[in-house]
């Protein structure tokens, strides 16, 4: 068998020393499937001291991780040191300019740098990996890049967090409040001590554009995804959702429309019967549709050491046996100029609930509203009574334009007898 | 961008004329994903004139589908004959002897003589790709072989006919017999008129032969694969399947056991809120357990000339890539040599409907068979009472081994207060 490839790996967290253990555990299987032994060579990563579970008595230290990019001792980089900016992206720079390969689990960096990222590896010519940047163990950029590659592809969607997943789960199941479900699962280490960036839906828009680019062959766009969090999800709306048939979802949702590509991260009701609306607790999804292939599905785990080990370990196994892909499927000159659609031009069902004083003409007033906007009302359902009290009011609405529904809420969430503000989710079609 | 590469098509079936019209419809994405234009330049079927619905005045043809392994116009072959001899196999072996890679969508070939050819296309330095082969447009064949290379797979189970689940989700559906299901699939076109290949299970058997290949890295051993078919499944046994919190779902399932690789394909009840229970009609699905990545779930359309076509150019864009991944994974001389694991070795546990003579002492003369060969049992079922007569009993086992459970079989078969042949139906775990 040929000389071991040489790994250098910038950070030693749960994903860093899991890719250790699997390289230790699976070396016979990586080695078979890479066609040479694969072993990591230099690591650099904080404390030198911590006991990770993972023999290091063979790997040499550095304390820049940027010196990785250089080293001699190392073939590839990966990069498991996260964020966007700061070392992971000089790391990145680096490599790419060294000529050599990287692989990197980092979302964010490639979410709001990919698109730069991309051009300088393929003038560098060199491979720029990140199966575990979405969706955790799931191969699903290769599934979508690879697998599909001859579907135009009309839509992408998934569950994308599990720290929501699991929290959405827990209330439905328990019948319990966001906040304390959220601080449950930060005891049980489900959520971080500063959890906005998965709840606040950022973590699953850095996936959603990534894996927006890949089934549209177009250079990775972030900032033109619509994100919304799942703070505002009451248990009030997860029961009526139950009601109306549904399951409360924060979706990432891409899709190919007249106006361009829409992507939108944003809690959602989805039918019960499907595929996406029985995924629970710390599970991934991800539901593609193309022209030729149909529906597929794919499911797993989305995070954690071991899923996000396999992941990396998959992509050096494509650089050791010189499989190649370009970055968004297709070299730069061949990529798609589809633009991207605005969200008030999204068009989709509604789900409004208000908080409405019980009093005569109060539904008046609501549904005129709707009407002045153009907006079609599918069902009306009020639970309870409580005369000159607030009593949840439940609206769906059939297909409208978010941009009529803004309008509309704008107005009723002005009005003296809507007491709250005006909840909305979209309802997603299965 | 670079010359076209040009394809030779042989057969030019529903699947044959998908593959042309995926490749006229989407030539821009598959351009784009290629690196380079892919057209088909010659094709070969039996009938000239026939409309397929896609344009061929482009296109030579050759009588002999043989002739397109040398024919100078063809950079690749795809192979869409069918069967396992004859001149799907004349073509393959020519294909490999001109040095040009090979496409095929053919399982019965790659599970009989899968083993020989990986052999001589190794030798030949050729590549051999049949993603389209296993579970039509779902790209379970990359996502085992390089999305979870890293990991040793402990399990891979699938619903791998479509045929099969389609008449037993109807069966369930409607509460009708095999027959007549039967004759309503092959009046819709969902089954062959010569249904034997799926209702036996034979061509599950062939996808699982080459999935076990894939999943534990070693030459695929079709002779190995245990095999049974729905032809004995009932309504009475759907039915209680119902009543236990069962489905009865065709499964196709290899594992790694202490004695070697086990694989089989059989009828198996999977509980109701199992991921494969819920896959239903014509759709495939895919589950692999791996020690890092944990569960995966696939699934998709398994057959059809849309999904077949995308599989079938998948292959080829990674061909015209250069991306190349060797049979099972792995070079000849990395490959696992795990022996086949005999079916008299399962351990599991199993569902026995026998139809009784309502009589004193007939439950005492099966248990005590039961006890005689150490099966443990887990519940009892009888419906109805009919003095005289015969009532159906349902028993249930904990885990015992298949030569246990057939040794009981016989001595239970042939009371003579058992009125008609045991029905066996595996329990699979989900």
């Amino acid at each position: 068998m040929s000389r071991p490839l040489k790994l250098g790996v910038a950070g030693l967290g749960t994903v860093g020393a899991g890719v250790l253990k699997l390289l230790a555990d699976n070396a016979d299987i990586v080695a078979a499937r890479a066609g040479r032994p694969v072993e990591v060579s230099v690591v650099s990563a904080r404390d030198r001291t911590r006991d990770r579970g993972v023999d290091l008595s063979n790997v040499a230290w550095v304390d820049d991780p940027v010196a990785l990019a250089a080293d001699p001792r190392t073939d590839i980089v990966v990069e498991l040191i996260g964020g966007s900016s700061g070392p992971a992206r000089a790391l990145a720079d680096a490599t790419i300019a060294a000529g050599k390969p990287l692989v990197t689990a980092n979302k964010a960096l490639l979410a709001i740098h990919g698109a730069e990222l991309a051009q300088a590896a393929e003038t560098a010519h060199v491979p720029l990996a990140f199966e575990a940047a979405v969706a955790g163990g799931i191969p699903v950029i290769k599934a979508l890049r690879e697998g599909l590659a001859g579907n135009r592809i009309s839509r992408v969607a998934g569950i994308l967090n599990g720290t929501c997943n699991y929290i959405l789960t827990v209330m439905r199941e328990e019948g319990r409040g966001f906040a304390e479900v959220l601080a449950d699962a930060q005891a049980l280490g489900y959520a971080e001590t500063d959890p906005s960036f998965d709840i606040d839906g950022i973590d699953a828009a850095h996936k959603l554009a990534i894996l927006a680019a890949i089934a549209f062959g177009r250079p990775v766009d972030f900032d033109s995804v619509h994100v919304e969090g799942i703070r505002g999800i009451s248990a009030l709306d997860i029961g009526f959702a139950e009601e109306l048939g549904y399951r409360i979802k924060l979706l990432g949702i891409a899709r190919r429309t007249e106006g361009g590509i829409s992507a939108r991260v944003h809690p959602a009701m989805v039918a019960k019967a499907a595929h996406l609306a029985r995924v629970d607790g710390v599970f991934n999804a991800v539901v593609a549709e193309g022209d030729f292939v149909g529906p597929l599905m794919l499911e797993g785990r989305g995070a954690g050491a071991g899923p996000t080990a396999s992941a990396v370990v998959s992509d050096v196994i494509d650089i050791a046996r010189g499989r190649y892909t370009p970055v968004w499927g297709a070299a730069s000159g061949a990529l798609s100029n589809m633009p991207s659609a605005a969200m008030e031009d999204h068009v989709g069902a509604y789900y409004l609930r208000l908080m409405l004083l019980d009093a005569p003409g109060v539904i008046a007033e609501v549904t005129a509203a709707l009407r002045d906007f153009g907006i079609s009302m599918e069902s009306m359902l009020q639970r309870g009574r409580a005369p000159g009290e607030a009593v949840p009011v439940v609206l769906t609405t059939h297909d409208t334009t978010e941009r009529a529904m803004r309008g509309a809420i704008g107005r009723i969430g002005a009005l003296a007898s809507v007491l709250e503000p005006p909840a909305l989710i979209r309802i997603e079609p299965a």
